[in-house]
């Protein structure tokens, strides 16, 4: 391959649901894992924790990943050299959620590389609890994003993005007109009705409070299924405030301010 | 190129902050921006700022980067289909965070195959209203990360990462005792001393109020200036709070959260 095959390779990333039988090898896993920890960053703060239990991984994948914040560890090098950290918790979390997803991204381009297709389960921090008791994480462990990974059963289609337009802007940020959102709400929805995505997966989110469903899977697409994850999940910001406190973590502590 | 070649690249992969006088022509940069939008997520809340300006971007680099969570954007998009974002701001941004930073991985391995070079700078959180006026931010937009990139005008060596048993952990969270953490140091020290990093660099970063230097670039390595920076830096919540703010986020607000 060329390296304009490649990036043709990373164009047509697409995440995966279904999973073949085949088991990969320890050597593929530790592949994966040893290209995430090359993400560029100081720090390191990603660390991650495996599961291979197709009987309760998500889509009955062969590998569970869960890219956690690891600040405990960093606190374990710090000790040995006899330092404290007084980096307040908001700031340690900015830098290591970076970190992390900086390396799960570069585990899925590395799983990519040697046939292997995964998918990105968003909803770790919201069961932390039950996932810091799973794998008896220390305090100060923060389990961020999970990756489901496996060989592919399914070929699906690339998904449609926004147009470039819509997401580079040079010198200046431009007024985003009604009729540029419209274009590129355009390019988002006719590309995954095109698809029959959200047909195809059942996947249309319900409408909160008893209000009856406005849409049916001939005009159900993407802008009115982000709408509906922002306009109505997670509207209390003490779920993830108090996830953090499950984890060690207090970000508006001001207490070691004046040190 | 076979995929486990491309493989060895991402594990060779170092940060460049040198570049020569050739200009990235537009189809570059966009391939660039391009696979990078192609990172998955749901949400596409990353956008991003692009400055030509060599005499101003850091290490004079022809490209500066400044990927920001952009919430603005995807309001408009909600807008447009009688939407209000009722999502906390903190899980808004803990979801926007990781787009952004999957999608500006993916950047850093699209430029690597087409021959550019890149560095994050990881300070833009704690400029952000400078940055926000620069660019002309509209509210809800924050900078999270800037990437410098060029051809390369250095080669240095890939840097040391933590051994794979310190990072990879299968199905229980070890008890990460004295040799382990001290074998774990030992790589990463040995690695920067080896390729005398920090003397090359001049990197060293001063202890804070006046404390005397306790250490020459014989023994000055990663697990000492991490801590220095993890034990002295950004100790009040309160400075990103306010960036927070400076971009309209308040990350504690729970005035929506009955609704």
């Amino acid at each position: 391959m060329r390296p304009e095959e490649i990036l043709d390779g990373m164009m047509r990333r697409v995440s995966i649901r279904a999973f073949t039988e085949k088991e990969p090898t320890l050597d593929a896993i530790e592949a994966v894992v040893r290209t995430g920890q090359r993400a560029p960053f100081a720090a390191q703060l990603g660390s991650v924790l495996l599961k291979r239990d197709r009987a309760r991984n998500p889509f009955g994948a062969p590998l569970l990943f869960t890219i956690c914040v690891d600040v405990h560890r960093m606190e374990r090098v710090m000790q040995a050299r006899g330092w404290r950290r007084t980096m307040c918790d908001l700031s340690t979390l900015l830098l290591g959620i970076q970190d992390a997803a900086l390396m799960a991204q570069n585990m899925v381009q590395a799983a990519e590389l040697i046939g292997l297709g995964s998918c990105f389960l968003g909803n770790a921090p919201y069961v932390a609890p039950r996932i810091v008791e799973e794998y008896c994480l220390p305090p100060r462990v923060f389990p961020l994003v999970q990756l489901a990974m496996g060989y592919p059963a399914e070929d699906p289609l690339p998904r449609p993005r926004y147009p470039l337009s819509f997401t580079l802007f040079e010198d200046r940020y431009p007024l985003l007109g009604e009729a540029e959102v419209g274009r590129a709400m355009a390019v988002m929805d006719e590309g995954y009705l095109e698809q029959d995505y959200y047909r195809t997966r059942g996947a249309v989110i319900p409408l909160a409070q008893g209000r009856e469903e406005t849409c049916t899977y001939a005009d159900y697409s993407w802008s009115e299924h982000i709408s509906r994850k922002l306009g109505q999940w997670w509207t209390d910001p003490r779920v993830l405030l108090q996830a953090f406190v499950a984890c060690g973590f207090d970000v508006v502590d001001t207490s070691g301010a004046d040190e």
